[in-house]
């Protein structure tokens, strides 16, 4: 059976090298366009050695142009920054083709909040009512219709996951969440730049942010859904020392007296079908390594008596599951595979 | 001038070393007795081969003995596990020694807290009304004069430091405060375990023991005495795949509309005559990098107007200020040395 | 069509779990036993959170039992440190089972060499004989025949497959050959012991066991045969602070003058039905992290004319294809299945 | 007493904040002017928020100006790279100023070498008589009165200190030396670059330049100038992912038969007078960790008789003892000052 042929904008960052890694052993999809303006003329292998014997490595980059795409193409990735998405989204769209944006371009429903969040004029703001947040575990029957998906940031996806079930069943208060997450290195990007170094970031750790990094609105939109009411949370990033992962650790506060079994039943009830949602037994917590490489969410569940709190903790690869297996998940849908096709993926551990 | 003698009992683990680290190159003191049941016999320079040249590996360390110490040290330090310090301590201030203990024995003022957070029984609960509490920062003045000094946790004093002068001016709210912990490996001491080893925690990270690591009574208790009332707090602790350092982001809540200059000229007001304690330009976040094997407790203030958070974030070596380092500023102040005596060290960056 | 059932002794070390991992993600073979002294009663996803959903952490671990092995199993891996492992195999050889042996008990062919090396008696030289080596390049006709494969070590995999096309071809000279090898901390098992604790390990580097590695006769013995006369190997490994990857620099003398085109001719000749040795394009250098997760072997070449010497530098993930990974193509191998049969693996980078 | 000014040109990379770490501690020397031209204007303490505290971090970073300097200092340090660094030490020099250079320009003696090592042309050709080689342990007298000091590279340092002793008493031959060696990604420099971001370097390692290095006619010269011959040497470096250090393992041919006891002693002696320099007893290897911000070179001793073989293995710190702290040795001694003045430091470990 042949293959749906896919293509990928942006194939020189660490999400263009992930999706790389994950359609070079996918079973229905097959890369067969990535562009990159700086690196176009150079093959796959050329670009990453490591890609030799993958069968996907004498691929030519080339220039990103939506009707050579269009032609050639059934969907495309778009792995660039924020601000530059938006407008090969609308061209691709145009010429046909179905789009999974990785950038926050079509995240945020009010372009305004964008804007302000982003400090970049949303040009397409037409587009935005039509995308699609590509959350598969809720939006799996959406996302199999959409066109454009915006495919969510990796810290959200770590602390939505996280809080989706309390807020559902009404079990926590909606006011004074704390989310204080930490990330691998790799979320920053493969931009040069000194404070990424290895030297700057190796045997040290960091806030940065705290309490305005540009995921927040998209925390906020995604969980005032599930409240079913408009609510902030104080979102506060932290930088590990590591490749891969966040571990998100959520401070809520239940509304009434509960139990861990009451939690955790609420919890592995909401996830019951979502096999990529790992709900911890009762005192397990999550680590970022048995994750990775993976598109499983982990999730620990604390209930503090003394101070009165629930705690969440996540811990989820931020390439994978974060960026662009969620990608490929929604991809996926898009193009009526199976939500998992090529992503079965067992944790390298160590 | 001849240098005053100092021993040290409990030589194997990391506070132990890193205590020979900083009297290597003390001024005033001399390491004259090292005591370890499991390796007494060698040389200080057969057990850590990088000591050679420096003056003191040729210290032969000998089985831990009150009576030989005695003879021989106007103080000793106490690197042994909690459970273990305290008899050790009796011994020491019977003969007549001043005596730093590392261990969580006299930290907590009440043998009946101490029984229920550590599960075990307190043998010397006569010694209690006597240890000071080691910040040098709030108790300079009683750690002159004491006998028996009970060094801080690492964890408390990164978040007791960072709550202090809000708490003391009334900034904040004393309830509902959550301390987020991030730490490096050192802190879980030098014991063999399979989950301490390079490939469990190498490029990863992970929770543990939220909400009732041992620490959290001696945070509370001290932050009570500065607060004037009894309170709680939620400290959470997480594992850093680095040696050294510990950075804490500590929520609250004001208790009233302020600014950042304000809560900024409170916390450099707080801590003029400190050095120790760096408050950061209003904008910066500390690293646990620009502390590293220093006595600097660096701190950062975030106003987030948006969900009405204080947000103290503190970064302190673990080893160092953590423990050691501190014990040895007690140290000073206890044998009439200015306190900052061997330890106006300069951080190792990167 | 259903899957063979495979067994496992030994599954709590750093190379049983690996073996898991790809075991859960075979096409063609089952685990059904695994066995553990320490941990018999426990199921896999007790002992490993991280094995949850994928479909083998229900197994219970069990006692090592040759009898209830040899009724569930046509194939047992064994997983346990050389000594312990040869009573294993000629038990399960005698039930009638084939075994592939990741310990070093069956590499020797003289049983004189491995008690001198590992201090140690052979209690079954008699099985020596049957043994074969388990290199997939090298020996894949006698593998598919075998009952008994000694699975290679990590480190002789990397120098054996670095060094073969150009002692084969007599391009070197078979004196003075030295071998700088640099493994990860996963090599040296997954035992309780400080020199293997995260702060003895990262941020640090260290040469050990240079020239008596009990690696060395098996390089030594394995290059005797593919040169075609006794040879000694001056080989010298050193621990890096990263968990997979080996990478050996092998200084050799070209025994005339050469191009580096020769010398690439001959690798990827020698090579060009080996899809898992991937010889670089000249000029490149292999890295760790390209093999990370996988059964290749990278291999750069360097011709220092200056100095007169061939470089060949060589990258496995000790792991996968020094350990593990390589055991599995082994099996595949004799149980009749294609070699790459669940080991097609893309490296995870970063 | 008055401190002795000095100045440092290049403020902002890894070596020169290592001097400014040094210096801000040194009991003699001031730092009184420290330049870059792309942070002019700024103070040290705006640059490195970890200075705050220390009594350095209020000076202003100014434009490298040989004038102002020439009036404020006594001697200059040099931390720009090579082919910059030929012009101002020129300028300098000719201000009546004292100057140590960090960078390669004044280390080789034939200009001819340095244009072809390093692809520029020497504009300074009438300086390199002048210049004295700066390795405290071989030069010391010449040192103090110098006025042109090239401090020599990182790994030269660390090959020509552990290959001294055996190259002076004529215990090796002077052919078919091989020096493998691994760095700290420290000596890669703080420039912004794909390729030193911490996902590529992190978890990982590689060789790179294998015989090509920059630094191999460095040592060459040096070691021929010991051994009294024309001698060359296989250099080849790797990337380590650490900060700091850096191991040399390096491959010898004893001319006749020998004894590690008389290796050993050949050792002791030739370093009795340099407390820096540690020869480890027999059996014992270096780490990088126990050098780690310190100015001392260990050193190992293996005698392997099976291969007929010396192996030395050395480890320094690359930013300290090869490159900063060793600058600083140099300075203290053309500035009348005891050697270690500032230098007496004891490693941080872990």
């Amino acid at each position: 059976m042949s293959k749906i042929p896919v293509g990928l904008i942006g194939v020189t960052g660490y999400t263009g090298m992930e999706l790389v890694r994950l359609l070079a052993r996918h079973p229905a999809l097959e890369l067969v366009r990535a562009t990159s303006r700086a690196e176009a003329g150079k093959t796959l292998v050329e670009l990453y050695p490591y890609l030799q014997g993958l069968g996907i490595g004498e691929l030519s980059v080339t220039e990103p142009d939506a009707a050579a795409l269009s032609g050639a193409c059934r969907l495309v990735f778009l792995a660039v920054p924020h601000g530059a998405a938006m407008g090969y989204a609308a061209e691709l769209l145009g010429a046909g083709l179905k789009v999974v944006d990785l950038s926050a371009d079509f995240r945020l429903t009010d372009p305004g909040v964008y804007e302000s969040w982003y400090g970049v004029e949303h040009r397409h703001p037409e587009l935005l009512e039509q995308a699609v947040y590509g959350l598969p575990e809720f939006n799996a029957g959406r996302i199999k219709e959409a066109t454009l998906v915006a495919n969510p940031g990796c810290y959200p996806t770590s602390v939505i996951l996280g809080l989706a079930p309390a807020l559902a069943k009404g079990l926590i208060e909606t006011d004074g969440i704390v989310a204080d997450s930490k990330s691998g290195a790799s979320g920053a990007g493969r931009k040069s730049q000194v404070g990424m170094l290895f030297c700057e970031v190796h045997d040290t750790f960091r806030a940065y942010n705290l309490g305005k990094h540009r995921h927040t609105p998209e925390i906020e939109q995604e969980l005032s859904k599930i409240a079913g009411t408009d609510m902030m949370v104080s979102f506060n990033p932290h930088l590990l020392p590591v490749d891969r992962g966040i571990l998100s650790t959520i401070y809520t506060k239940p509304v009434k007296s509960l139990t861990l079994d009451d939690v955790h039943n609420v919890y592995t009830t909401h996830y019951a079908q979502c096999p990529w949602v790992r709900v911890l037994p009762k005192g397990r917590l999550p680590e970022t390594r048995f994750v990775r490489g993976t598109m499983f969410c982990d999730m620990g569940l604390v209930l503090d008596g003394r101070t009165g709190r629930l705690i969440v903790v996540t811990a989820i690869d931020n390439l994978c599951r974060g960026a662009s297996g969620q990608a490929l998940a929604c991809a996926n849908l898009m193009l009526g595979l199976p939500v998992e096709a090529g992503l079965d993926l067992a944790p390298l551990v160590p």
